[in-house]
């Protein structure tokens, strides 16, 4: 034990005891603290800033760059850096993601509820010298006159027939799955058959329990997915799997394990045992979905771009280490493309796009944008790279939306108003402040057409709009209290633009090639976390959404985890999922002239979405 | 180290180190010593002697009643009784079955050699911008494009495929079992795909390599069923899985350690390695499939006698244990009845009798006699309890078809005439030696059509019969050499009379329950290794099968490894044991008030194959 090493968290209080030269980060998560490590560890973005008294590693080169001397002096350390080599007291400085935010509601579809997923009671005869049918056939048979064609038992339940027909006293319940065999049990042994939908997004994952008779919700949790720590993005994710021999099996057993603690909440919050849960339904982006399965992802990264299957994948629980009953099934999403995956395919499901008689235009906006365009024909989508700055990436202040974050701006009796999560003192700003603010600037002229944002020489505006000019060029200053200010600067415009030139483009290219204007767009559906904080208003002004009456523009919340609990409850939710993953023709924008093109006219705030092709 | 006790055995000339209080047949086992224990290990049949100098417990009541005190005191002891307290050396006395006696050839019928197991050259257009399926899409596609419908793939081989495919530059060897995956290679990588075909007796297992593509035999080996140390036949191992708690798991790896140990001959004969084997096709009597797959085989000891399952039933080798390549797959034959198991079903595949237009009797005798009658029309079986006399079993002075048992009595120049095994002194007599026996002293009028054994009194013969006379009753002497002889008794008789009867009663019902009297039958066919002893002229002399010209009894060999192999290389041969399976109408005799009358009415020894029904 002498080459062990104390290291206490706060604020949370925990203390473990490590092997001396143990990585930080894996001290903090042996004390179960989820810690978010977006540039994936590399000690580039800063973000996992820690206070730290006691014996570690020097400063490394990344640190030394990132910390003033006096910063370093007074323990501020970067958590992906730090080697312990004694005992340690450790302040996290990370705020995490208020997971809740993803807990709100979709509107839901009406759907009948029909799991793939059933209990079914069933009275054998017992065999006699005039009936030698084999117990696998007895069984079969009682279930065919039910009108249900199962197949022939897996092995497992071969071998353990004998014993639960005699000891039941041929009474007994078969768990189903479609037609696959599940388990088999006595009937005097009462269990229930619950099922888990499972929203596996990039951030943060939602589960919540059903009975898949009648599709109760029992219980629903939503955790920062544990994949976190090796980056906060699916670029940096990839990146992990490249570089690290062990990389696709850990991101494989960091999604398991956060999906196996959400498991542990919703049992624990409904009183059942996990053996009783007998599927999961599982929607993600394709890359999410992958690295959940262990299937390398690296061939989506570079072009051209391909998935291992498009079809939708049942899984025993075994397979993938959940911790359900073993024989369970876990059933992943379809997916459209590389970068148009399950989750859009569960949105599609469970929104108002699929099957309408309308043209609809879905958006789900990130660092990568995915857009569906649809009509009572045909459906296209695309995807394209926005960047991070929806997501507050790559902004001089930038952040995601989490406590702290400006959200809302807007201009309200001759005052620049701001909106913060949590209503505390701004320490950035998110993806949908930018745009609100973006919006205000167009409208009040301080930023041009073309996207300048004029110095204060040029813009003789009122003071209360604040533009400063100095070395390193012009800002507009959001919030100030005394030294500490949160501003945009010129090139935290250029992010936007080239984000919602992106966006502007692909939906003009689906609109091409479904042979339609944008003006045909009956509505506009946003997806996503982002797209629920998005002000429409905003959106229009900056042109990301095409111009459009207000009330066309809706918000749909996690539909993902709807269409999730869809293909968990419902056959036809199962069997539309599918639909929408072979009808759908995905557009390749990489490699396209015309899309090129496109992105340089729509980066300009003008008003038009005329589509030009390539010039 | 000071609890252990070294043990040597003779005449192996095998050394081990065992715990004080192992039991020796443990110790025996851990030096790779098979011996059989044919009462299971309950100390009564007093086969497994051995002769011990050292320490060991005392003698357990067993085997008092079993040895004199000289016997005891000379160190003959029962290894199954006998507990280790310190060094030991033992001489093993049993003598081992001659195994290549059952690796004699069986006639084989033609068949064209398709196996199901394939290997498949296939080459992949790369993916491109304009071509984005994804791995598998592309995968299946082009297997569609060779006429050959492929299953999804598994998940194992989904993980592998992007890895697979990229670092074979798309070009790669697909495995598969009629449409389901085994695996899939880079065309980089030279290997064989082989299958194995395995008759899966109670006393003695054979297995051959074949080539998959084009059926070449390349290695053959036969060797003692493991489970022979939990009981000689399939009753004593039944009441082993009834009586311990671990008796079906050990009885299933025992039968898998036999499986493999013979694998590992094979492989070695033929130098190649165990994953780059397939498939093994595997036929056995129902108990023994059943114990094999680790099924509970109890609910057949005993009324209504049903199996698990009668379809033919495929198997992953991972999760029976037996090391070939892990994914590949075990095909376990269909089965016709608890008592007419798959090896019944591959005699009748490997046969004359299948799609035969001759009426044809096919007989499998032993403990368990198996009979099969079919014509053009319909084909009907049944089983019949023949009790352990046709393998030497509650005869006293009976054994098994081994070194030193009388096969072969018959009279010659007035001469008493005899063939014994290995050409040594005589030490019993075995099944086929019985019979003949039997056959001689009809035709010589020493025993009645009644099957009393004449007293010497009575039956006034030349000397070289010799027939003696003393407190234990009359018995009939075959060969002496000063105080030992072997000779048969009244008893004995009457033990092979039982035998006889249920025979011939099985056929006559048979013949009932087709229409047909017994004069109809063209074609007696006898299989497995008492049929391939038995004398055909004593067979009808003694009344065992129906009057016949002797030219149309065939002895068919070990048509059960032949059935397996047809399995293993041709998908027709799949196709017919089910069809075998489903086709045979089964006759329970059990329970039948005509069978009881029957039975009594064919122990004598007339000359009537009349049936007479329920009397």
């Amino acid at each position: 034990m002498e080459h062990q090493a104390l290291v206490t968290f706060q604020p949370d209080g925990k203390t473990v005891s490590v092997p001396i030269g143990t990585r930080l980060h894996e001290a903090a998560s042996k004390a179960g603290i989820d810690l978010e490590f977006p540039c994936g560890g590399h000690g580039i973005c800063g973000k996992c800033r820690v206070e730290i008294a006691g014996e570690v590693s020097p400063p490394s080169m990344e640190e030394e760059d990132l910390f003033t001397s006096e910063e370093l002096a007074n323990g501020l350390r970067l958590c992906c850096q730090v080697e312990i080599l004694g005992p340690a007291k450790v302040r996290i400085l990370q705020r995490t993601a208020p997971v809740e935010v993803i807990l709100q509601e979709g509107k839901e579809p009406a759907y009948e509820i029909q799991s793939p997923v059933r209990a079914i009671d069933l009275i054998l005869p017992p065999p006699s010298v005039t009936d030698q049918r084999g117990d696998e056939e007895r069984l079969l048979e009682v279930l065919h006159a039910q009108g249900i064609h199962a197949k022939t038992l897996p092995g497992h339940l071969l071998r353990d027939l004998p014993r639960i027909l005699r000891d039941s006293d041929w009474a007994v319940i078969a768990i189903l799955f479609g037609e696959d065999w599940l388990a088999l049990h006595s009937q005097g042994v009462m269990r229930g058959v619950y099922g888990v939908a499972v929203d596996l997004g990039t951030t943060t994952v939602v589960a919540s329990l059903h009975d898949v008779k009648t599709g109760t919700e029992f219980a629903k949790h939503g955790m920062t997915n544990r994949q976190a720590v090796c980056g906060s993005d699916v670029i940096s994710r990839l990146s992990y799997v490249r570089e690290r021999k062990d990389g696709l099996e850990t991101l494989h057993r960091l999604a398991t394990e956060t999906l196996n603690r959400l498991i542990e909440q919703l049992v624990a919050d409904h009183g059942i045992r996990k053996e009783e849960i007998y599927a999961v339904s599982l929607a993600g982006n394709t890359i999410m979905q992958q690295l959940f399965l262990q299937m390398d992802p690296s061939p989506i990264a570079s072009s051209p771009f391909v998935p291992v299957c498009h079809r939708p994948t049942v899984w025993k629980a075994r397979e993938l280490g959940v911790e359900i009953h073993p024989e369970g099934c876990i059933c992943v999403a379809p997916v459209i493309a590389g970068y148009v995956g399950g989750d859009i395919v569960a949105d599609i499901l469970a929104s108002p796009l699929y099957e309408s008689s309308e043209t609809v235009v879905m958006l789900d906006l990130g660092t990568n944008a995915e857009i569906v365009l649809a009509n009572e024909h045909e459906m296209t989508a695309c995807a394209c790279a926005a960047g991070p700055a929806f997501e507050g990436g790559e902004i001089s202040q930038g952040m995601r939306a989490m406590e702290g974050a400006i959200e809302r701006v807007w201009i309200e009796k001759d005052q620049l108003c701001l909106a913060v999560i949590g209503d505390t003192e701004p320490a950035g700003i998110c993806g949908s402040g930018l745009v609100d603010t973006l919006a205000v600037l167009l409208e009040t002229g301080v930023v041009d057409r073309t996207g300048r944002l004029l110095p204060p020489t040029e813009y003789p505006g009122p003071d209360w709009l604040r533009i400063r000019e100095s070395a390193e060029g012009t800002r507009f200053v959001l919030w100030e209290n005394g030294k500490i200010s949160i501003s945009l600067t010129d090139k935290d415009i250029r992010e936007i633009q080239l984000a919602k030139g992106a966006v502007k483009a692909g939906i003009k290219i689906l609109c091409h090639e479904l042979g339609i204007t944008v003006e045909k767009i009956d509505r506009v559906l946003l997806a996503g976390a982002f797209g629920s904080h998005l002000c429409p208003e905003s959106a229009l002004k900056v042109g990301l959404i095409p111009p459009m009456d207000l009330e066309k523009v809706h918000f749909i919340g996690n539909t993902a985890w709807v269409g999730a609990k869809m293909m968990l409850l419902s056959e036809s939710g199962m069997r539309r999922s599918r639909v929408i993953s072979e009808k759908m023709r995905y557009i390749e924008l990489s490699g396209r002239i015309d899309f090129q093109s496109e992105f340089g006219l729509s980066m300009g705030f003008d008003d038009s979405w005329e589509y030009f092709g390539a010039i």
